[in-house]
């Protein structure tokens, strides 16, 4: 479906803001480290062409425009080890919340942290396999339903557990939907170069140490599930992001999201958290506190 | 901030679409009854203005078109007797959960059942104050909150309550937004002419017969206190919607969602249920299960 192999979105060095499909040097896979892109004409969900016109990369944003993202749906306790350390059983269906389109934002961004969520310990990061929606998909088959994949990025489904899961109710897009908080990208591999997305390693770092390491293998409703569950009754649009939830802590290895940890690991002011998937490649963003403010 | 009085959108005789101020007759408040507008040019959340053209109405419309909404916020439990016929405690903040745009429809819209809502029991309707945000709000304190608002409407949080509350893994997103399970409108009345939203009566009728009665002054969270906590570190974007929770069952009078009568009183296809709101309107929809598909 897609005419380009990396979708990207950037500010390019002649001040201008283009899609573009990134050209990347021999050797590398990781999006991140794009400096030119073929510029993209049109309407990335409809009519468009990848012309012969090269632009140097400035900086990489959101690979996705805001007005070209309809809805931001989320899964949680879609890996094993995630659903065991929440001790909650397996879900029998995909556990699905949402998050408003002003959380999502580029791989480089700060992810702001307003004086609400400052107020309790419990920031957390989840990386996770974003799935981009690429034609409307309505009671879509589970065989059919890649081929409504425009393709894959990855994410960082930024947590407060402390909203998430005992201020907000029991509904966990509050602590999970504040400004910023689903930074996605580097760009969008098309599902032509990714024919199993869920045979991907993926990991966090924070601070340069990992401190999550998985495969999308491990997911409980692989993404060609997720899509046609999600599909019935519900009409998917073109520009809809699907966050596919994120692997636990009691793997072999004592890793996983801060709050699976014993003593917990929170994100603090000015943490540096890179999430990266295979064949794509990372999303780097600093913790960023916001000051006081005397507006509230 | 509007320049409207009663926004609404709709097929005209002449076969446009239009936006347009509605022209009510004397002593008609309902704006489903609206026969006639003054056409609107421009963007509603930009420049636009209220022509001297008059247009004929044929049909309303949902007030906003899809791509002029961005997100869709819902409070539960945001009235005491629904709190309380629910057993839980009055929440200490806004319980948030999300529905996708897709869930949006007009106000004489069909409401869509799909196989997956009908294979068991647990319909129900919600009669809800729509809060229609104007412009870009973070932050906002309580005194300012109101100064945001576009308008309010009517809504019908429809609801299927074993996928919301037992299927769905506890998150209630799944099971409140399928296709079309938010009708609103009949169209948006300016803030200019509602000074206190929290002073009207809403209502629900189901075929005929009145099922919720209540005030929106029972509201545990009033419009100005939603807008304000769901502007904290959160940036609420023009044309996104806010539907305010619906009250119980528990009142003096034997009235309430269907969820919370006994025996209870659940949606069945054909069903017409109409939601009222003071000084705004209804909105009537038929409720129509899906014929079986061969697609899952």
């Amino acid at each position: 479906m897609a005419t380009f192999s990396r979708l990207i979105r950037f500010l390019a060095k002649d001040g201008n803001v283009y899609y573009g499909d990134a050209l990347l040097s021999e050797g590398v896979s990781d999006i991140a480290q794009v400096t030119r892109a073929r510029v993209i004409q049109g309407n990335i969900f409809g009519p468009h062409h990848v012309t012969d016109q090269v632009a140097e990369v400035k900086m990489l944003l959101a690979p996705l425009a805001r007005n070209d993202i309809r809805t931001v749906r989320c899964l949680g306790l879609n890996y094993e080890q995630h659903a065991k350390e929440s001790n909650l059983p397996s879900p029998k269906y995909p556990v699905l919340f949402y998050k408003p389109v002003t959380s999502v934002t580029g791989p480089f961004d700060d992810i702001s942290v307003s004086s609400m969520a400052q107020a309790s310990k419990g920031l957390d990061y989840e990386c996770e396999l974003v799935v981009v929606v690429g034609k409307e998909a309505k009671d879509v088959p589970e065989s059919q339903a890649l081929d409504y994949v425009l393709g894959y990025a990855v994410g960082n489904d930024v947590s407060h557990r402390e909203w998430q899961l005992n201020l907000g109710g029991g509904q966990w897009g509050l602590g999970k939907g504040f400004d910023r908080w689903a930074p996605f990208g580097p760009g969008i591999v098309s599902s032509k170069l990714i024919s199993d997305p869920n045979s991907l390693q993926i990991s966090t770092k924070l601070n340069g140490q990992e401190v999550q390491s998985s495969s999308t293998k491990d997911m409980i409703f692989n993404v060609a599930k997720t899509v046609s569950f999600l599909s019935k009754g519900t009409t998917l649009l073109p520009g809809d992001l699907i966050f596919t939830g994120t692997q636990g802590s009691r793997t072999s290895r004592p890793q996983g999201v801060g709050m699976g940890r014993k003593p917990a690991l929170w994100l603090n002011d000015g943490d540096l958290v890179e999430v990266s998937l295979e064949g794509v490649g990372s999303c780097l963003n600093r913790i960023v506190f916001d000051r006081p403010s005397s507006k509230l």
